[in-house]
């Protein structure tokens, strides 16, 4: 097990993207006029790609394509204060190809917000990192 | 009740200041090496300030201090497809004055993560936004 410096442990890419599979909700996260922007998202993974739906004239949508940004997604229990975290790095792109938006909107995406969601964003996961934070006195209790 | 164009319900200062309260975790989206950054934290508000920990070497504290930062909590729910999301933007310091930190070490704010956390950053909240979404049938329910 490896850990970082701030002891806690680093995961594969293999595990990043296995946590992803599981999770369904994560946060874009972009410049909005020269300014830090984040917004929570359902998604859904597309072999390594993250992919979104939002309304087109959406901030997220003008925000976002063609940028690189961040995606995060992670889960913490608060009793055990344990808990996983992952980011995906990358290129994001408005998809406009008909077939593509095709193949896409067979995916199981199903957008919670009400609203226009006809537009898909892609993000290309380019660097995956992940952390793990498990019980810290695990070895001590044993 | 006002709602946003993508029918999500806008939240008051108010009402986003109270959600922080009730949260321990959030997430600090930052700019590191002109990449969107974002990670996870636990944090305490200190009257409208975000309070974290961190090392004195971590990345967090190198690109977080003196810079313009966002901080973002949310909760949401899986099995009714609702929840809500706060996001404050403003400036991030580093807390360096000796009387400052001895008082912020009286918040209830123990890290989650093992390892040297003596560094407080905070964030003050100039901007807070948030949203909630509700259940999108409950007229039709009725």
């Amino acid at each position: 097990m490896k850990l970082d410096s701030a002891g806690l442990q680093i995961l594969s890419r293999q595990e990043c993207v296995a946590l992803l599979v599981s999770a369904s909700i994560g946060r874009i996260v972009f410049t909005d006029r020269a300014l830090p922007a984040v917004q929570p998202v359902n998604f859904v993974l597309d072999d390594e790609d993250i992919v979104i739906r939002t309304g087109l004239g959406s901030k997220l949508a003008a925000a976002a394509s063609d940028a690189i940004v961040a995606f995060e997604a992670d889960e913490f229990d608060h009793s055990t204060r344990t808990g996983w975290s992952v980011t995906a790095v990358g290129p994001a792109r408005a998809v406009r190809e008909p077939g593509e938006i095709e193949r896409l909107s067979t995916l199981p995406l199903h957008p919670w917000a009400p609203g226009d969601h006809g537009h898909y964003i892609v993000v290309r996961a380019e660097q995956i990192t992940g952390r793990r934070l498990s019980r810290r006195h695990d070895a001590r209790e044993n």
